[in-house]
């Protein structure tokens, strides 16, 4: 493995590179971006050797995809036009349905391979890529069998390296399930936020009142809508059918409330409480 | 200040009690607790120095009552009862009005000062307790004026010991506003942890699929039943608003979705954004 090309140099791709950089001193890392800017920053802090173009991927052993999913669902087709027959193709799109489905038939699909790191702040660019971000994260791959032998064994040395936990599912559940403890959560946060500047007119209010709880529940909200609007696109149905149960849980508790069924209210909390479990070990 | 009786001695009256310590290594600080287990607990802590019961109080130079709201209400009335002319009662309930309410006739009403010191995390009980938890933080103070003077600069010097920020308010606008900023994200958290729970019946796929995002945003469903329930119940009226206008914000959400609509979708996630700016400071 000698030369590496990241497709989008941002909070994934840049931590990525980072890890991989610092376990593979040898290897040259190209970055490709639709803006120079994205390019020069990622040069500056030292996250790319190179900038390239996507007519240089040819020259490629691995090229890793981390841009918004609909850029991905256009792009990987003519990606895997250009590879060389050896060469490894990763994606880390937090949806995989549609991804997996635009390259079922395409000739290279073998040098493709379908992969969801769960890890991330609310933080894009160049500058949120940090170091060790992957450390202990699970990473999901889908389709695996698609994927030619040896660029899958090529895969699993390259995560193992970054420390992270592999879990095998096909599209169709990853994205049902992901919709649920990730896309869900996105919202949930994003409404919040929405619900508190709508009412707190005077800022000043929200940030003197606010504790590290609301700041908690409301991080997710600093996401960026170039990356999330085509993931709730390409996962609509899902999306929507956690959307209504939010919705209907909320609208009971809220039922309850009015009924000043209060141990009811305890009730629904205490259950919930067992998430603690859930967690443990999740940071 | 010699003798300082805490009344509730877990997350926020254990950590009262040792910044107080330790900037006072003189005072005595007595516990007071519906279960000896707690006392047992706090002793062994060193978070007091002496176990109590409220006939003691009669000594108090200063009691801190921190325990759920709907006791605190029943109790404050009998603790100014048995306090001297010169003690200082402070409480530090996430509600305002109606603990306000209770002792607005109460002759001992100048020797009570109502807090609510906006600090906290998910955890509760005794080992709960954090040295520093109050540093930076704001304290809201509601109906200054009704108490002493000399009493009011006796507890702002306290509260300015420990590091935090003074905002003045009228119980009223403080549940009102902490509605929003507060108790809204517990039950935002709370129903979330409990819809992914619902679906999720193999709990692994939740702990292998949630990221950290996912557990920041149920953080808070981890907190406690015993004292969330009657801060609901006490603050009834705005929570259900601030529910009403969390589901809509919601709907309208899935609606746009469902239309197809994702420059709106984007739109509502681009202006929330904007909470960055609010939120920076706060942690």
């Amino acid at each position: 493995m000698k030369n590496i090309y990241f497709i989008g140099i941002g909070l994934i791709g840049g931590s990525l590179a980072k890890d991989i950089k610092q376990q593979n001193p040898n290897v040259v890392i190209h970055g490709i971006s639709r803006k120079d800017s994205t390019l020069e920053e990622a040069l500056d802090l030292g996250l790319i050797d190179k900038k390239a173009t996507l007519d240089d991927i040819v020259k490629a052993d691995l090229v890793i995809v981390s841009i918004p999913v609909d850029a991905t669902v256009k792009l990987l087709p003519a990606i895997l036009d250009k590879i060389s027959d050896n060469a490894l193709v990763i994606d880390a799109g937090s949806t995989k349905q549609a991804i997996c489905k635009v390259v079922e038939n395409h000739p290279k699909r073998r040098n493709f391979l379908a992969a969801h790191p769960i890890a991330g702040t609310e933080h894009s660019g160049p500058s949120a890529a940090i170091s060790g971000l992957f450390e202990g994260k699970t990473n999901i791959i889908c389709e695996v069998e698609k994927t030619a032998f040896k660029l899958q064994e090529k895969a699993l040395e390259i995560f193992k390296s970054l420390g992270m936990r592999i879990r095998y599912m096909n599209p169709e559940a990853h994205d049902k399930h992901i919709a649920y403890v990730s896309h869900l959560s996105h919202i949930s946060s994003f409404m919040l936020g929405k619900t508190v500047i709508e009412k707190e007119k005077n800022e000043r209010d929200i940030f003197d009142m606010a504790g590290s709880g609301f700041a908690s529940t409301v991080r997710l909200a600093k996401s960026s809508p170039e990356m999330w609007t085509p993931i709730f696109k390409q996962n609509k149905d899902n999306v929507i059918e956690t959307l209504n149960e939010y919705i209907n849980n909320l609208t009971h508790f809220k039922e309850l409330m009015k009924k000043d069924d209060f141990e009811a209210i305890y009730n629904e909390m205490k259950d919930t409480n067992h998430i603690k479990d859930i967690l443990n070990g999740i940071n």
